[in-house]
C-alpha cells in the first residue's frame, strides 16, 4: 500500500534518555513515518579519530523500529568534529581573502582535501557497514546542504586538473575566459588560481568556471559516498538535500541525475501570500530536476520549517493552519511526503528558535496538534503517493545562468535570473497554468510551451534544441537577456539575443536598462519595468510597442512563426499579471489552459495523476471560502463531491476524482 | 568642607610651554580643581623600553599642585608606544578573522600577552614610586575604556583555562554550550578556540562566554595594576573609566566590586531632548553598579563631551547654557563631580574636532565662558556632595542578556535589552519617578518595585532570589523574554519564560514578533509593537488583552499576585507614554510616587539626601518657563524659594531643601 | 594644417584578422585619427619573462598607419602578466589588512617592488625600441589610470624613506603628525608604518601623508618610464591617462609638471542633465592642471564612453545625438580631440557590456553612424584647434583637501571638497560664466576672481600668496572650512579658519554642522543648508546674516576690502541658483561676466581663441530649440549666422566669429 513520507530531521543525541522516550510516543501519535537522524552527529559517533561510538545510535535507530518509524540515516560529513581541522589544518577552507577558517558553525572543509574525502568516506563506511540490514533504514541523506567552496591551494589544484578537462589547452581556455582583455593571458596551467582577492574586477568567466568546478567536486564528494552506500545497501535509496539560492554554487540539474530522489529544502522569505507562490515554484523545479534527472517525476520535500517563516528582519509564525495547508501543496504538486525541519526545537545552538514541530513549549501546544491532523490528513490521501503531476508547460531556469548575472559589470545591478523565472511561474501559478520548472533544455517534447526568462547563458546545442523543437510545433516564450552569452558568458555579437535571433526573428541593438521607478509604456496600456530595448524585427512581427520615449513606436514584444510553431520575445519586463496575460494567451494558442477552470485567484488547484486515476488538491490560501467546481470523494472530509466542493477560510480537499 | 569635582582630560604632553602656562590660569579662573592627566602619555614617559622621562611630567604635576589643583594620574596602558608591538609582536591583537593589528591608533594590545601585562604594570609601578606623596595625586585612573578583545592563540589559552575554571570540565561545557547541535562534541581542551572565523553562524554560547572571559581578562589587568598602586599609595582611590554600550565586553556591575570609586564616561547619542534621557539613564546605572560595587551611592561622570553631541552623521553643537545644565543633572543624580573630556582641543589627531572646555577658538569664546560659570555654580553646590540618592525603584540591566541578544538566530533582528531598559527608565522619568538601574539580582530589599526589561538570561538563583522578593512583597514587571534562557543562554523549555513562568503566573507558547511597521491593538486602546506572543494564563489574570489579529481576546498584560506582592507581566512593547502608565500604577500600588509631584514634563527633579538634609535638583530642559513647587534656599542664584520656584527656559535650581 | 584627434582605445589583441581588417575600413569610414593600442597587451607582448612577441604588434602598427591612423601607444604596465606574480610574489600588493593580492584582474602590482620597476622599464624600453620611428608612432600612453596603493614592507620602507626626505627628522614628523595624542610617538623611524589595519581610528596626518607618499611613488615610477621613452623617441609626447575621483591616491597638479600633455579619463554618474555639468566641471579642472603644469591650456579628452552613462545601479544609454554633442563640449572646453574608451565593444572580460563606438551590434547601429557622423564634424571644425579657452576665473579644487576631508573625526560625515568645488562650478557654469579648475594656489595673476569651495588644506605660502593676490585687486570668495587646517590637517587655532582669519576679516568660533533635512533661513529668504557658523566679523561686513535659531542675526556671508580687493567669505552652503547669484555678482564687480550674454539656461557657451581669431561653441543641452546671438560662420552647419543662430534640440553650433 502507497504511503506518503511524514516526519523530519531528528537530533535524539541533543536530548536526555525521558525527552527520547516521548519523542517515540509523541511520533506515533502524529503518524511520522520518517525520522532523518544523525545529520551533525559525526562527533558523537567519531569523538576521536578511528573511535567509533555507535551505540547511541543503535539505541535510536531500535527504538524507531520499534515504534514503525523508518530512519533516513545521514552521513555526517557536512560538520567535521573539532578533532578533524587539528588534525588536518590544510583540509579547513580557505576564504577568497586567504581567511583560513576554523571550525566551531557547520560546513567548515575543504571537497579537494584528500584528508576530508578520506575521513568522510570512512564514516560513511562505518555507517553502512553497521546499520546494514537494519529494519529502521529506509533512506540514506548523504551530508546535508552541499554549498561550500575553498579557495586554498589544494582547490587551486584540483581547479586546474579540471580546467585541462574543460578546456583541453590553454588557448582555449584564454579564448574562453576572454583573457586577452585587462591582459591576462594563461602561459603555465600553474599560473591559474580560483578568484581570490584581486585589486578590481574579477574575470567573470574565471567566477563561473569556479561555481562550476565547486558544483563538480562536491558532486564527486557525493558520489564516492554514495557508491559506497550503494555498494553496501544495494536496495536502499541514497540522496542529499538540495539547498536552493542563486549563492549556493552547485548545478542542481546535474546532480539530479546522480541521486535516487531528488530532495530539496525549503524556506521561504516572503511571510505573506508569496510564500505559496515561491513554495509552488520550489516544488515544481525539483519536479522539473527530478524529471530530467531520475526520469520520474516525483520529489522530496526534505526540510521545510513547520511553523515559522524566516523573513529578513524576523521570524513569522504561520497562521493556524498555514502549515497543514503549505504541506498538503508539496504533495499536490509532486512530492512523495512532507519532512520538516525539525522535529523537536532544540535548548541552543546557533538556531535556538528554529521552528520544530515540537516546539518549547511542548506538546501541548498548537503546533504539534497541527502536526498530528497533519499526519492523520497525509494518511487519509496516502493514495495519492502513487500519482504524477502532468505539465505541458515549462519554465528554464539555469543557474549557471543566475551565476553569470551576478557578475559587476552587467548593464544593470537588479539582474536576477531567479527573480525572472520565479516571476514567469508566478504568472502561470496564477492563472492554474500549471508549470515544471526544467534546468535543461534537453528533452523538450513533453512540453507544448516553454518559457525562457532571461535565460543569458546559452550554448549552440541548446539554441539548436530550441530550434528544432520550436519548429515541430513548440510555443517559446523568451524574455530579454536570454540567449545574449554562450556557454562561456561571451556575448554573441551582430546584434542580442544572439543565439535565439534567428528563431526570435528579432535583432536586439541597444539595451535601456529601467531605473527602479521608470517604467516604459507600451502601446497595450501596459508598462514594462526593470529592462527595455531598441528591437528590430528580422521576421517577426510586433505585436505590442513601446509608447513614448526613445524607443517611441518600436517593438516590444513580438511573435515570430517558425515551421509548425511560434516564437515569442518579450524585450521588457511585464507585470505578473500582464505577463500572466501574455502567457496564458501563447498557452491557449498552444492548447493548454489552466488545471482547472473557474478557480478563484488565491486557490491553488493541481492534480496527481496514475494511468486513468487523477487527485485533484484543492488549497485556499485566500482569507474567504469559495465554491470551486469539482467531482469525486474529498479524501480529506470523507464527502462525496457532486459538483462543486466548498472550502473554507484556508480549507483544502483532496478529491478522487471520477 | 566637601567639594565637587570639576575638570577633565588634560594633555599638556601636546603643548608648547606657554599654552601650559596659560591653561593653568584658564583652569583658575574655571575653578577646575581635578585635572586627568597622562592618559596616553606612554610613549613619552617610556619612549624606548625601560628609559623613562618623568620630568616633563613632574612639571605639569608641580604646576597642577602649585595652582590648587589635584590630578587623577593616568596609568597610560590603553595605548603601549609604537616599539612595544614591534619588540613584541605576540601582543598585538588578532581579530576573528586573523588580522594581526598594527599599532598607530590605541588599544592595541592583546591583554592575554605577557609581555603586555608585564610592561604595563612595570610603567604603572614606576608612576606610583615616582609620584607617591605628590601633592597633586588624588586618584589614580588606571588605563581608559577597557573594551579591547583579541582572538590570538594566547588568548585562546587563557580562555581555555577560563573555561576550565567555569565548567569543570568538558561534559558540563558540551552541555552548557549545546554542543551536540551541529555537531561540534569537544573531547579535548585543547580544541576550543575562541570564536574565529567560520564557515556559518557561531555557536551563540560560545561567543557569550568568550565576552565573559574577555571582561575578566581584562579585569585581571586592571586589578593587577590596581593592587601595585593601592600598595604604593594606599590612600589614593583607584579606578578606571566605564565606556558603556552593547559592543563593550566588559560586564561592568562585576567590575563595580573592584574599583574604589564607579566613573563612567558618557556621549549620548541623540542631539534632541532624549540626550537628558541617555544622561539620566546612565547616571542611574552608574549609581546602581556604585551601589551593588562599592557599597555607595556615588559615582563620577569622568568623561563628556563639553559641547557637542555626536550623533550618526555629524557633532550637533550644544545650544547655549546646555552643558551646564548636564552637568548640573549628572550631580543631581549622585555624581561626585563633572570631568569633561577634556580641556583643551588638539590640532591633530583622529579627534581634532572633539569637543573642549578651551576651544580651538581659545578662551574668547562662549564655551570657555560658561566653563567658568559652571565651575562658578558647582562651588555654590558643594554641600551637595555629602548627600545621595534614594531610589525604591530599579530597572535591571544585565550585560550579559544584552550580549545574548546580539546573537544571529534569534526570533527578530530588533531585540536590544539596553533599548528595552531604557526604554522602561525612560518612561519612569518621564513621571519623574527615580529609579537605579542595577546589574545584579541581588540585594533587592532596598526596592519596593523591579522592572526586568527583556531580561534574557537568568540563573535559578536569580529567579529564586527574585521570587523570595515578590513573596515578601515586592513588586514585579517583568516585560517580554525575560528569563527565557539560562545563564548559558539555553532556552528553558516547557513554556516561556521558563525561569518565571510560576512567578509571573504565565506561561507562554508562541512569539509573533512584529515587524517595524507593525502594531499590536490592545483592549486599552493603545498598541503594542516590536514584539507579541500567545500568553497563556496559569495562575495571573489578564489585565490588557491583545485586541483584534490572530491573539484577540488572548493576555497581554497580566497581574499574579505572589504572597505579600505582585508579579506583573508584559507580553509586548508598549509606547513609552502607555509604559509609563503602567509603571506609574504598579508604582503607585507599591507605594511609589514621582520625585515631587506637580513637576511639569521636561523638568527634571532629583533629591540628594545625607541625613535629615535635602538638595532638591530642578532642572527645566524645555524650551519655556516653568513654576515648579519648592521651599528652601536656592543655591545657585541665593534666592529664598517659599512655595515656588520659577525656572527659566533652560534654567536650573538647586534647592537646600527646609 | 590643424587637427583634433580622434578615436580611443583599439584592442586588436582580443579579436581574430578578420575583425580587426574591418576595423581598420570601419576607421577609416568615421575619419578615426588616432587609436590607443596596448594598454592591456603585456601578457601577449612578454607571454614570459623576457619573452616578446612583437609580430602582431607589428601588424597592428602598420596597418593603422597604411589607413593614415596614429597610434597612442601604451606602456603595459598597468596589468602585469600572470607569470609575473608568481615569479615575484614580493611584488603584488598587500591591502591594509593584510591580504596580499592575487593576479586575475588589473593593476595588481605593488609599485615600490623593485621587481615591479625593472620589469615595467624593460618592457617600456623594449616597446621603444622597437618602434622608434615608426610611422604611426605619434604618443606615448604610459600605463592606465595610476591609482593602487600598498601597504607591503616593501611600500613601508619606501614610505620611511619619503618621510625623512619630507619631515627630516623625527621630531618633526611627530610634531606634523601629531602623535602626542593617543601617544604614539615615534622613537625610530623603523616604528613608522602604512596606515594598516589597528584597533581604532587611524592617524589622519599619517593616511594623509601616505596619500601623498603615494601620489610620488606612482610618479616615480611614471617618470621613470617617461624618461626611457623620451631618451628613444625624443620629439614623441609621453603622458598617462589620470583618472578622477576623491579615491584615488595621485596629487595630479604635480603630476601635470611631468606629462608632455594633461590627458583625462571622464566617466560621468549622473545620466541626467547633471552629466554635462560633471563634463565642463573635469574639461575646466584638466585645463586648469594643464595651464599650470605643462604651461599651455590644451589638454585631451583621452577616455569617455561612447553611448553610456555608468550610473550607481545600471548604464544609461545616451540619447541619440548627446555622444556627440558631449564630444563636442570637451573640445569648446579646449580638449585637443575626443577619444572613446572604446572602439570596439568586448565579448567578455570585466567590462564586457561597456560602451564602445562599434557596439555588440556592430557597424549597423546608431552608435557607430553617430561615430562617422562626429568623424565629420570634428573635421569641419579641425581649425580650432589652434584656439585656447580664456577664462578670468578659477574655482580652487586641492586633491590633498579632498583627502584630509574624508577622515573620520571631522564635524559631519558629509564634508566632501570636490563636491564643494563641483557645486562652485556648476553655479557659474549655469550663469555661463567659463572658469579654470585649479589644483595650485600660485601663478593667480591671470585671474580677477578666485572661488575657494571648502579648501580645507592651506599652507603659509598659500595664504600669503592669496592675500598678495587679494591686495593687488583680486576678488576671493571662500566658503566654510577653508584655510582651516594647515598642510598636515592640523587645524589652526585661535579662531577658524586660521589661515583665513585676517584676509576674510571673520573669526570663526564654532561650527553648527547641518543634517540632511536642516536648512538655515538667510535674511536674503535663501536657506543654507550642510553647514553653519558663528561668525564674528573683525573687519568685514556682513551682507547676508543667518534668520533664526541660534545663530539669528548672525553674519552669514561677508565681504572685506583688502587692498585693491575684496575677500568674500561664505559660511553655508547656497543652492546652486542662489551661490550663483552670488558669484555672478563678486565677478560682475570683478569685472567678469558671462562667455556670452542672453543665452538660455542649458545652453553652454564657450569660445576657444587664437590671436585675435575666436570660435563659438554653442551647444544646446535642453530639450527645446533656442535662439542665440552670434555672428559668423557656422563651421559644422556651413551657414553664416548674423545676428541669431537657432539650435535645434540638442543641436550644436561652432561659430568661426567676425
Amino acid at each position: 500500500m502507497p504511503r506518503l513520507l511524514y516526519g523530519g530531521d531528528y537530533n535524539p543525541e541533543q536530548w536526555p534518555e525521558q525527552v527520547c522516550a516521548e519523542d517515540a510516543e509523541l511520533m506515533r501519535r502524529a503518524r511520522v513515518n520518517l525520522a532523518t537522524v544523525g545529520v551533525f552527529a559525526w562527533s558523537k559517533l567519531e569523538p576521536a579519530p578511528g573511535r567509533y561510538e555507535f551505540g547511541w545510535l543503535d539505541g535510536v535507530l531500535d527504538r524507531l523500529a520499534g515504534n514503525g518509524i523508518s530512519a533516513a540515516l545521514a552521513t555526517p560529513t557536512a560538520s567535521p568534529p573539532p578533532w578533524f581541522g587539528l588534525a588536518h589544518p590544510e583540509a579547513l577552507p580557505v576564504t577568497a581573502d586567504g581567511v583560513r577558517l576554523s571550525h566551531g558553525s557547520r560546513d567548515t572543509y575543504c571537497a579537494s582535501a584528500p584528508a576530508y574525502r578520506e575521513a568522510a568516506l570512512r564514516i560513511a563506511a562505518a555507517l553502512a557497514g553497521r546499520y546494514r540490514g537494519h529494519p529502521a533504514l529506509a533512506m540514506w541523506h548523504v551530508h546535508n546542504e552541499y554549498s561550500s567552496a575553498c579557495h586554498c591551494e589544494l582547490a587551486a589544484e584540483a581547479f586546474r586538473g579540471w580546467l585541462r578537462a574543460r578546456h583541453g589547452d590553454l588557448d582555449r581556455l584564454n579564448e574562453a575566459w576572454s583573457t586577452a582583455v585587462w591582459g591576462q593571458l594563461y602561459t603555465d596551467w600553474a599560473q591559474i588560481l580560483p578568484p581570490r582577492a584581486t585589486r578590481y574586477l574579477p574575470n567573470p568567466a574565471q567566477v563561473l568556471d569556479f561555481r562550476r568546478f565547486t558544483s563538480d567536486e562536491l558532486l564527486a564528494a557525493y558520489t564516492a559516498q554514495r557508491d559506497v552506500l550503494r555498494a553496501a545497501t544495494p536496495g536502499v535509496p541514497v540522496t542529499t538535500n538540495f539547498v536552493l539560492g542563486g549563492w549556493v554554487p552547485v548545478d542542481h540539474a546535474r546532480w539530479a541525475r546522480e541521486v535516487d530522489l531528488v530532495a530539496i529544502d525549503h524556506y521561504p522569505a516572503d511571510p505573506g501570500a508569496g510564500a505559496e507562490e515561491e513554495a509552488a515554484f520550489a516544488a515544481d523545479l525539483a519536479r522539473g530536476w527530478a524529471r530530467h534527472g531520475t526520469g520520474r517525476p516525483g520529489w522530496l520535500l526534505m526540510e521545510t520549517a513547520p511553523n515559522l517563516i524566516y523573513a529578513a528582519d524576523r521570524m513569522h509564525t504561520k497562521e493556524p493552519g498555514r502549515m497543514a495547508r503549505q504541506g498538503l501543496a508539496a504533495v499536490a504538486r509532486g512530492s512523495l511526503g512532507v519532512l520538516f525541519f525539525q522535529w523537536r526545537a532544540p535548548r541552543g545552538g546557533a538556531e535556538l528558535f528554529h521552528s520544530a514541530l515540537v516546539p518549547h513549549a511542548g506538546p501541548d501546544s498548537r503546533v504539534y496538534r497541527e502536526a498530528v491532523a497533519l499526519g492523520e490528513q497525509l494518511d487519509r490521501i496516502a493514495g495519492t503517493a502513487e500519482g504524477a503531476v502532468r505539465a505541458r508547460v515549462a519554465v528554464a531556469y539555469d543557474e549557471p545562468s543566475a551565476w553569470a548575472l551576478q557578475a559587476p559589470g552587467l548593464p544593470s545591478r537588479r539582474l536576477d535570473h531567479l527573480d525572472e523565472a520565479r516571476h514567469a511561474h508566478r504568472a502561470l501559478w496564477r492563472r492554474g497554468i500549471v508549470a515544471d520548472v526544467i534546468g535543461t533544455l534537453g528533452a523538450l517534447d513533453a512540453y507544448a510551451m516553454i518559457v525562457l526568462p532571461g535565460h543569458y547563458l546559452m550554448s549552440d546545442a541548446q539554441a539548436e534544441a530550441l530550434r528544432s523543437w520550436v519548429a515541430a510545433g513548440g510555443h517559446l516564450v523568451a524574455t530579454f537577456l536570454s540567449g545574449v552569452a554562450d556557454e562561456h558568458g561571451r556575448v554573441r555579437t551582430g546584434g542580442y539575443p544572439g543565439a535565439l535571433r534567428d528563431l526570435l526573428g528579432v535583432r536586439v541593438e541597444e539595451f535601456h536598462p529601467l531605473g527602479p521607478d521608470d517604467r516604459a509604456a507600451l502601446t497595450t496600456g501596459a508598462a514594462g519595468e526593470l529592462w527595455s530595448e531598441t528591437v528590430h524585427l528580422a521576421g517577426a512581427e510586433a505585436v505590442v510597442c513601446y509608447a513614448g520615449g526613445v524607443l517611441d513606436g518600436r517593438p516590444a514584444v513580438t511573435r515570430h512563426a517558425v515551421g509548425d510553431g511560434v516564437a515569442w520575445y518579450c524585450s521588457t519586463r511585464l507585470s505578473a499579471d500582464d505577463h500572466g496575460r501574455l502567457l496564458g494567451a501563447v498557452a491557449a494558442s498552444a492548447g493548454v489552459g489552466p488545471e482547472l477552470e473557474g478557480v478563484p485567484r488565491g486557490v491553488e488547484a493541481v492534480r496527481r495523476h496514475a494511468g486513468d486515476r487523477s487527485w485533484l488538491f484543492l488549497l485556499n490560501h485566500t482569507g474567504t471560502g469559495h465554491d470551486v467546481p469539482a467531482a469525486g470523494i474529498d479524501l480529506l472530509g470523507g464527502d462525496v463531491v457532486a459538483g462543486v466542493v466548498r472550502l473554507a477560510v484556508g480549507g483544502a480537499a483532496v478529491i478522487r476524482e471520477r
